[in-house]
Protein backbone atom coordinates (compact mmCIF):
# COMPACT_ATOMS: atom_id res chain seq x y z
CA UNK A 1 0.00 0.00 0.00
CA UNK A 2 3.35 2.59 -0.18
CA UNK A 3 2.76 4.97 -2.61
CA UNK A 4 2.79 8.64 -3.84
CA UNK A 5 -0.09 10.95 -3.53
CA UNK A 6 0.46 14.14 -5.97
CA UNK A 7 -1.86 17.03 -5.91
CA UNK A 8 -2.06 20.58 -7.75
CA UNK A 9 -4.50 22.98 -7.80
CA UNK A 10 -3.89 25.51 -10.82
CA UNK A 11 -4.78 28.77 -11.03
CA UNK A 12 -5.78 31.45 -13.71
CA UNK A 13 -5.91 28.92 -16.50
CA UNK A 14 -5.43 29.92 -20.20
CA UNK A 15 -7.02 27.22 -21.66
CA UNK A 16 -9.66 27.48 -24.36
CA UNK A 17 -13.16 27.16 -22.32
CA UNK A 18 -14.04 23.76 -23.15
CA UNK A 19 -11.53 22.45 -21.40
CA UNK A 20 -12.89 23.51 -18.06
CA UNK A 21 -16.30 22.68 -19.07
CA UNK A 22 -16.35 19.48 -21.28
CA UNK A 23 -16.32 16.25 -18.78
CA UNK A 24 -16.29 13.67 -21.68
CA UNK A 25 -13.84 15.47 -23.85
CA UNK A 26 -11.58 15.95 -20.70
CA UNK A 27 -12.02 12.59 -19.36
CA UNK A 28 -11.05 10.70 -22.58
CA UNK A 29 -8.10 12.93 -22.53
CA UNK A 30 -6.94 11.65 -19.04
CA UNK A 31 -7.46 8.58 -20.22
CA UNK A 32 -5.08 9.07 -23.01
CA UNK A 33 -2.55 10.38 -20.69
CA UNK A 34 -3.03 7.55 -18.12
CA UNK A 35 -2.37 5.17 -21.06
CA UNK A 36 0.41 6.86 -22.14
CA UNK A 37 1.93 7.25 -18.51
CA UNK A 38 2.03 3.62 -18.72
CA UNK A 39 -0.41 3.16 -16.01
CA UNK A 40 -3.70 1.13 -15.94
CA UNK A 41 -7.44 2.52 -15.88
CA UNK A 42 -9.79 -0.07 -14.55
CA UNK A 43 -13.18 2.38 -14.37
CA UNK A 44 -14.32 6.05 -15.14
CA UNK A 45 -16.92 8.29 -14.08
CA UNK A 46 -17.59 11.56 -15.16
CA UNK A 47 -19.87 13.76 -13.70
CA UNK A 48 -20.91 17.47 -14.90
CA UNK A 49 -22.62 19.60 -12.31
CA UNK A 50 -25.48 21.68 -12.89
CA UNK A 51 -25.56 25.75 -13.90
CA UNK A 52 -26.12 27.20 -10.57
CA UNK A 53 -26.30 31.18 -12.39
CA UNK A 54 -25.78 32.54 -15.76
CA UNK A 55 -22.10 31.17 -16.07
CA UNK A 56 -20.78 27.64 -16.94
CA UNK A 57 -21.02 25.04 -14.47
CA UNK A 58 -17.83 22.78 -13.86
CA UNK A 59 -17.40 18.96 -13.33
CA UNK A 60 -15.52 15.99 -11.81
CA UNK A 61 -13.88 13.80 -13.70
CA UNK A 62 -12.17 10.16 -11.94
CA UNK A 63 -10.66 7.39 -13.48
CA UNK A 64 -9.52 3.90 -10.85
CA UNK A 65 -6.69 3.04 -12.10
CA UNK A 66 -4.75 -0.57 -11.10
CA UNK A 67 -2.91 1.54 -8.87
CA UNK A 68 -4.94 3.44 -7.50
CA UNK A 69 -7.06 6.81 -8.90
CA UNK A 70 -6.75 9.94 -10.68
CA UNK A 71 -9.18 12.86 -10.16
CA UNK A 72 -9.81 16.25 -11.09
CA UNK A 73 -12.42 19.09 -10.55
CA UNK A 74 -12.69 22.26 -12.52
CA UNK A 75 -13.95 25.49 -11.29
CA UNK A 76 -14.71 27.26 -14.72
CA UNK A 77 -16.08 30.56 -13.44
CA UNK A 78 -12.82 31.04 -11.55
CA UNK A 79 -10.55 29.45 -14.52
CA UNK A 80 -9.40 26.77 -11.79
CA UNK A 81 -8.69 23.02 -11.53
CA UNK A 82 -7.76 20.84 -8.92
CA UNK A 83 -5.54 17.55 -9.70
CA UNK A 84 -4.73 14.54 -8.15
CA UNK A 85 -2.64 11.41 -9.17
CA UNK A 86 -2.11 8.71 -6.48
CA UNK A 87 -0.55 5.78 -7.34
CA UNK A 88 0.76 2.88 -4.78
CA UNK A 89 3.65 0.97 -5.29
CA UNK A 90 2.14 -2.41 -5.62
CA UNK A 91 4.72 -4.92 -7.41
CA UNK A 92 7.03 -1.81 -8.69
CA UNK A 93 7.58 1.71 -8.22
CA UNK A 94 4.83 3.72 -10.08
CA UNK A 95 6.05 7.56 -8.92
CA UNK A 96 7.92 8.58 -12.27
CA UNK A 97 4.77 7.47 -14.10
CA UNK A 98 2.56 9.19 -11.81
CA UNK A 99 4.98 12.35 -12.03
CA UNK A 100 4.78 12.44 -16.00
CA UNK A 101 0.78 11.94 -15.83
CA UNK A 102 0.57 14.88 -13.44
CA UNK A 103 2.50 16.80 -16.13
CA UNK A 104 0.59 16.13 -18.90
CA UNK A 105 -2.74 16.53 -16.88
CA UNK A 106 -1.18 20.22 -15.48
CA UNK A 107 -0.06 21.08 -19.02
CA UNK A 108 -3.89 20.82 -20.32
CA UNK A 109 -5.09 23.24 -18.76
CA UNK A 110 -2.30 26.03 -18.96
CA UNK A 111 -2.39 27.08 -15.79
CA UNK A 112 -1.02 30.79 -14.42
CA UNK A 113 0.17 29.53 -11.32
CA UNK A 114 0.23 25.73 -9.91
CA UNK A 115 0.39 24.99 -5.97
CA UNK A 116 1.74 21.63 -5.83
CA UNK A 117 2.27 18.90 -2.81
CA UNK A 118 3.45 15.19 -2.83
CA UNK A 119 2.31 13.26 0.34
CA UNK A 120 3.84 9.24 0.67
CA UNK A 121 1.50 7.03 1.77
CA UNK A 122 0.90 4.08 3.32
CA UNK A 123 4.36 4.44 5.57
CA UNK A 124 4.05 3.61 8.97
CA UNK A 125 6.04 6.84 11.08
CA UNK A 126 8.69 5.50 13.01
CA UNK A 127 8.91 2.42 10.82
CA UNK A 128 12.45 1.72 9.14
CA UNK A 129 12.91 2.17 5.62
CA UNK A 130 14.60 -1.21 5.23
CA UNK A 131 14.14 -4.22 7.27
CA UNK A 132 17.36 -5.00 9.12
CA UNK A 133 18.95 -8.71 8.45
CA UNK A 134 18.05 -11.13 11.15
CA UNK B 1 -12.16 26.38 -4.76
CA UNK B 2 -10.86 26.24 -1.34
CA UNK B 3 -11.05 23.38 0.71
CA UNK B 4 -9.75 20.74 2.95
CA UNK B 5 -8.36 17.15 1.41
CA UNK B 6 -7.96 14.61 4.89
CA UNK B 7 -6.16 11.49 4.44
CA UNK B 8 -5.83 8.42 6.34
CA UNK B 9 -3.84 5.83 5.90
CA UNK B 10 -4.94 2.65 8.00
CA UNK B 11 -3.08 -0.10 9.09
CA UNK B 12 -3.60 -3.46 10.93
CA UNK B 13 -7.49 -3.67 10.98
CA UNK B 14 -8.87 -5.46 12.81
CA UNK B 15 -12.65 -5.24 11.13
CA UNK B 16 -14.39 -8.22 10.23
CA UNK B 17 -12.93 -9.61 6.63
CA UNK B 18 -15.69 -8.15 4.29
CA UNK B 19 -15.07 -4.81 5.32
CA UNK B 20 -11.96 -5.16 3.34
CA UNK B 21 -13.53 -7.23 0.46
CA UNK B 22 -17.05 -5.91 -0.13
CA UNK B 23 -17.29 -3.13 -2.45
CA UNK B 24 -21.06 -3.07 -2.23
CA UNK B 25 -21.33 -2.85 1.19
CA UNK B 26 -19.08 -0.99 2.43
CA UNK B 27 -19.65 1.50 -0.51
CA UNK B 28 -24.01 1.41 0.54
CA UNK B 29 -21.85 2.53 4.22
CA UNK B 30 -19.90 5.13 2.15
CA UNK B 31 -22.92 6.59 1.01
CA UNK B 32 -24.60 6.67 4.14
CA UNK B 33 -21.89 8.33 6.07
CA UNK B 34 -22.01 11.24 3.41
CA UNK B 35 -25.47 11.73 4.32
CA UNK B 36 -25.13 11.52 7.88
CA UNK B 37 -22.05 13.62 7.69
CA UNK B 38 -24.37 16.35 5.90
CA UNK B 39 -22.65 16.30 2.45
CA UNK B 40 -24.02 15.54 -0.73
CA UNK B 41 -23.24 12.53 -2.69
CA UNK B 42 -23.59 13.07 -7.06
CA UNK B 43 -22.48 9.55 -8.19
CA UNK B 44 -20.68 6.62 -6.82
CA UNK B 45 -18.24 4.08 -8.16
CA UNK B 46 -17.10 0.66 -6.97
CA UNK B 47 -14.67 -1.27 -8.80
CA UNK B 48 -13.33 -4.64 -7.20
CA UNK B 49 -10.05 -6.24 -8.26
CA UNK B 50 -9.62 -9.48 -9.31
CA UNK B 51 -7.60 -12.19 -6.87
CA UNK B 52 -4.10 -12.04 -7.95
CA UNK B 53 -3.62 -14.89 -5.79
CA UNK B 54 -5.15 -17.58 -3.26
CA UNK B 55 -5.88 -14.86 -1.12
CA UNK B 56 -8.70 -12.08 -1.12
CA UNK B 57 -8.37 -8.99 -3.39
CA UNK B 58 -9.47 -4.95 -2.78
CA UNK B 59 -11.53 -2.46 -4.23
CA UNK B 60 -11.60 0.57 -4.66
CA UNK B 61 -15.19 3.12 -3.87
CA UNK B 62 -15.33 6.53 -4.70
CA UNK B 63 -18.63 8.96 -4.07
CA UNK B 64 -18.43 11.80 -5.77
CA UNK B 65 -19.85 15.03 -3.54
CA UNK B 66 -21.64 17.79 -5.25
CA UNK B 67 -18.65 19.24 -2.45
CA UNK B 68 -15.51 17.12 -4.12
CA UNK B 69 -14.64 13.48 -3.36
CA UNK B 70 -14.14 10.75 -1.11
CA UNK B 71 -12.15 7.64 -2.20
CA UNK B 72 -11.35 4.37 -0.08
CA UNK B 73 -9.04 1.61 -1.16
CA UNK B 74 -8.31 -1.48 0.43
CA UNK B 75 -5.58 -3.74 0.80
CA UNK B 76 -7.39 -6.93 2.35
CA UNK B 77 -3.75 -8.92 2.46
CA UNK B 78 -1.97 -6.63 4.08
CA UNK B 79 -5.16 -4.96 6.71
CA UNK B 80 -4.79 -1.77 4.88
CA UNK B 81 -7.16 1.06 4.21
CA UNK B 82 -6.46 4.34 2.00
CA UNK B 83 -9.22 7.07 2.38
CA UNK B 84 -9.43 10.59 1.11
CA UNK B 85 -12.23 13.23 1.68
CA UNK B 86 -11.93 16.05 -0.30
CA UNK B 87 -14.34 18.99 0.14
CA UNK B 88 -14.45 22.84 -1.08
CA UNK B 89 -15.51 25.19 0.70
CA UNK B 90 -17.77 26.49 -1.76
CA UNK B 91 -21.11 28.92 -0.32
CA UNK B 92 -19.78 27.65 2.82
CA UNK B 93 -17.15 25.93 4.92
CA UNK B 94 -17.46 22.26 5.26
CA UNK B 95 -14.11 21.36 6.73
CA UNK B 96 -15.96 20.17 9.93
CA UNK B 97 -18.50 17.69 8.16
CA UNK B 98 -15.45 16.38 6.06
CA UNK B 99 -13.72 15.33 9.63
CA UNK B 100 -16.75 14.00 10.63
CA UNK B 101 -16.89 11.84 7.81
CA UNK B 102 -13.39 10.44 7.51
CA UNK B 103 -13.92 9.94 11.49
CA UNK B 104 -17.14 7.51 10.45
CA UNK B 105 -14.70 6.02 7.78
CA UNK B 106 -11.75 5.20 9.85
CA UNK B 107 -13.98 3.63 12.71
CA UNK B 108 -15.58 1.07 9.95
CA UNK B 109 -11.83 -0.58 9.72
CA UNK B 110 -10.78 -0.50 13.44
CA UNK B 111 -7.30 -0.40 12.06
CA UNK B 112 -4.48 -0.84 14.89
CA UNK B 113 -2.58 2.66 13.34
CA UNK B 114 -3.40 5.32 11.38
CA UNK B 115 -0.96 7.90 9.81
CA UNK B 116 -3.60 11.16 8.56
CA UNK B 117 -2.63 14.32 7.27
CA UNK B 118 -4.82 17.82 6.48
CA UNK B 119 -3.98 19.48 3.70
CA UNK B 120 -5.52 23.11 2.40
CA UNK B 121 -6.41 23.52 -1.44
CA UNK B 122 -6.94 25.79 -4.01
CA UNK B 123 -5.66 29.12 -1.40
CA UNK B 124 -2.92 30.68 -3.61
CA UNK B 125 0.92 30.55 -2.11
CA UNK B 126 1.91 34.30 -0.63
CA UNK B 127 -2.18 35.35 -0.85
CA UNK B 128 -3.45 37.37 2.16
CA UNK B 129 -5.65 35.25 4.00
CA UNK B 130 -8.36 38.37 4.47
CA UNK B 131 -8.52 40.89 1.62
CA UNK B 132 -7.48 44.10 3.12
CA UNK B 133 -9.80 47.08 3.16
CA UNK B 134 -9.53 49.89 0.42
Amino acid sequence: MHGLHLTADLHDCRCEAFWLVDAERVGEQCLQAVHAAGLQPVARLFHSFAAAGPGPSGFTATVLLAESHLCLHTWPELGAVTLDVYVCNFGADHSAKAEALMETLVALFQPGHVERHALRRGQKAGSPATVPAA
